[in-house]
């Protein structure tokens, strides 16, 4: 049978994924759902739930956008 | 004569133009050129000529590549 090894070092995930889970993360503090997050930004909630899974390259605008409705600073919102 | 009256409140510039004017600020204190910056980035010359003039959404992975080769945090490139 053959043993597979794990790699020693962990690679880093990729931003867009990092980036979801930022996201999640600070609106699960604030107890926003996506659908509210959505609308708030003037984005879909399918669009939200595609950031949050990691499957977005956001824009800069879109970042700025989706800080404006968290109440928060767009340098708090990178990962 | 008609008389041009402009807006009391300047209106605050695109989000492009000042992450243009942001990165060619750091470039000219760091002494890069665009062209020094595209090789580093990965990117070409020609589009560094266009995010310097304001006329790129820059996207989260494209930041990231900046900040790399300027050697700072992608957090200070934020306008």
């Amino acid at each position: 049978m053959k043993v597979v090894e794990f790699p020693k070092v962990v690679p880093q995930e990729k931003l867009e994924v990092r980036f979801g889970a930022k996201l999640r993360q600070i609106r699960n503090e604030k107890d926003i759902s996506q659908e509210a997050l959505a609308d708030k930004a003037g984005l879909t909630r399918s669009y939200i739930g595609r950031i949050d899974r990691g499957r977005i390259n956001v824009s800069l605008a879109t970042l700025y956008k989706l800080a404006e409705a968290l109440e928060i600073s767009p340098k708090e919102l990178l990962p």
